[in-house]
């Protein structure tokens, strides 16, 4: 049996879950491929900081070239997050030809250019399996499972805390804050959320699943990124009413040609498989010319799911680095004119839910109507509901056939301006197979 | 970029998906590994047969020899099925150094042990991702994105046919025999289904995941073994009543070091995310110990999506043939010493499902749960329903505590033996998390 010495940098959460899984597990994983992954080293900011999972101290240095430039380690993991000193940790690593191992979804996606090119053109080993979907094999699935297939969509539920806040809101009546509230109390939500209600952490992830699935490199800023922030609970039950559930979605599809990368809440037809994705559950519900329809679902954050996926890629990277092995399969090239394949939001055709909140009196739906008729915006079904305790306008829900999202936005526009309509109108896009 | 030649050894629904996968989508992998997959022979029975997929003539042959003995065929795909003579002509494939590429669960199920060993002890290329799931990347998952993992259980609904007519008897009132028919109808069960419905075939697949899962290789005479053959619509109403569903379930599960594999029809729990698996779609259920609960669904059956699987395992040894890779992970070895962990199903332990057909008269209640507690079965929950017409039997329903099966088998055999209690005791497992 061969040891393989690693390095990570970064001992927060996950570091701590994939030291702990290579303690508990190393026997287990050299049953069955002969080697014994061992933690040489770890770098962190304070060596003696309280953690939750013991580790000898000796490991500890707050000197990252004590893994960088220590030949005897083959894999270095970078668990710590963020750009700066991050990206430079990793390619000096991958220039002194170790095996690179990341849960970094926002350097991939906002800087992936770089990293990518590197290993391609030297053959390196780059494994990001725990930056999307933490436990869930979506990244190997992409790559590796699904080769043979012209993938025709993927549509993510990415991102825990946002499905955790909008499960408490629909299956247990709370606001939006409380839900938020919770999803912090028990762990699911960051102290500040905002990259995650904003919808910014799933644009990071579907941004690495859609330059996969499209086989060119498709960065965090072509993504169209819209959030739950704008959600109400009163939406969400009309919603139910309609026979839908709203979810956050991170889309990638391929329509003659073009492509549409975006992330937004949708309301989903309650029989629909994604509605069983729950609380704090991801989900990636992918179609292939070959293999159909497919889901993918487990937890995507957390320490113990996501150390699953890095020890999945640190024995990629043994295999690479000790039998010769170069992966065929090229990583995500950059490739300026396919960029151009990507169809702005405005060119997008969705069916929308609308809900305007107007004053109570006659011909009001009348002239909402209108305004849609005259830009072409056909009603699938309208509900008006009577007269509210406390509130001082009613609300009108509309569902409507499929429409370009230009056309909506001056539609709303319009109508938003109308005497007898207050405050925003509620858009929502609806997701049908 | 280069070709790799590529021999099929039968071209039914599979062989045609898959030369038509690699027509149509070869363009596209070579762009993302620099090989072009091409297929160079087809081993047929008759060469004049009409098919779906148009094919040159120049490429069909009767002599299987034609692929075995070309040197320049890497990649043998078996997709012909059944056991003789499709063992030797695998066996000599890979004698010859060939890569292997199977989609044969009962070959594999019932005699893998000699295929198993010789790709451990040549360092060969063996795939088999085509063989349980179909589309579903469930034997890539368990080998290496799960390699992490102590796997907990598996809880699978891996056969299309019987879900596919549960479904139909449980959400739209047939009975089994309607059910059946179309099945049939729709191409989603066989003239003769009686591997499906007997669970033979949810038990090949079991076999060869439970062998992954625990390293050790689990033939398919060691699965516990109960089809749909005798669920009754009756009981479908019930279960729901009680919210539960019926689905056909294959389990393997690991507790204090004891084995646990086993096919049976199961109650589950309406809310639980596999009762939306529904009709021919197949679902694996997965729990890790660091990766929590995953599941991975789709299409388990049919000549687009085996293909789909058939070709990811053709990249992969393509990867093997020209990279020098040899994996690392072993393939199950047979090992006699572990086969005695698997825990006989007398000994595993069990909620269940009992119905008795009874006469109605006083007392009868009471004979039975008087049986029940000598055994020291313990009822959990019980309904007993009026006389129905056309019926001289009131059906009894109860839901029992967890128990061992061997308690079950005898409290059962005495009950059925009661003056007032007519025809056989239903029993079905419950599933619970």
């Amino acid at each position: 049996m061969r040891k393989i010495k690693i390095g990570l940098l970064g001992f927060g959460t996950v570091g701590q879950a994939v030291h702990e899984l290579l303690l508990e597990n190393a026997k287990y994983i050299a049953e069955r491929t002969g080697f014994l992954p061992v933690v040489e080293k770890i770098f962190v900011r304070y060596v003696k900081k309280k953690r939750r999972v013991a580790v000898d101290p000796k490991l500890l240095t707050t000197d990252p070239n004590e893994i960088l430039e220590n030949e005897d380690i083959r894999i270095v993991c970078e668990l710590m997050g963020g750009v700066h000193p991050t990206e430079e940790l990793i390619l000096t690593a991958l220039e002194k030809g170790k095996a690179v191992v990341t849960a970094n979804k926002a350097l991939l996606a906002e800087r992936g250019e770089k990293i990518f090119s590197l290993v391609n053109e030297k053959k390196l080993y780059l494994g990001f399996e725990a930056s999307v979907g933490g436990g869930i094999p979506i990244i190997k699935t992409m790559k590796e499972a699904l080769i043979g297939n012209k993938i025709k969509r993927i549509v993510g539920i990415v991102n825990g805390t946002t499905n955790y806040i909008l499960t408490q809101m629909s299956e247990n009546g709370m606001d939006f804050s409380q839900a938020l509230r919770l999803a912090q109390k028990k762990g699911f939500a960051e102290a500040d959320p905002s990259l995650d209600l904003k919808g910014i952490d799933s644009a990071h992830k579907i941004s690495l699943l859609a330059s996969l699935a499209f086989n060119f490199f498709i960065p965090f800023n072509k993504v169209y990124v819209e959030g739950i922030d704008k959600v109400e609970l009163l939406d969400l039950e009309f919603a139910r009413q309609f026979g839908y559930v709203v979810k956050l979605l991170a889309l990638a599809k391929e329509k003659k040609g073009k492509h549409e990368i975006m992330v937004y809440p949708a309301l989903i037809p309650e029989k629909h498989i994604l509605t069983s994705v729950r609380f704090n559950y991801n989900a990636f519900y992918i179609e292939g010319d070959f293999v159909g329809n497919m889901l993918l679902y487990g937890l995507g954050a957390g320490g113990a799911p996501t150390a699953s996926a890095v020890v999945s890629d640190i024995v990629e990277a043994i295999e690479h680095l000790t039998t010769g092995k170069k992966s065929l399969i090229n990583y995500p090239k950059f490739d300026e004119k396919r960029l151009e394949s990507i169809r702005p939001i405005e060119e997008c055709e969705f069916r929308y839910y609308f809900r305007f909140q107007a004053v109570d009196k006659p011909g009001v739906l009348s002239k909402i109507s209108g305004i849609l008729g005259k830009h072409g915006i056909s009603i699938a079904s309208v509900v008006q509901i009577g007269r509210q305790k406390g509130r001082g306008t009613v609300p009108i829900v509309m569902l409507t056939h499929e429409t370009k999202e230009g056309l909506v936005v001056k539609a709303l526009d319009e109508i938003s301006q109308l005497d007898v309509v207050q405050g925003e109108v509620k858009k929502i896009r609806i997701f049908e197979e």
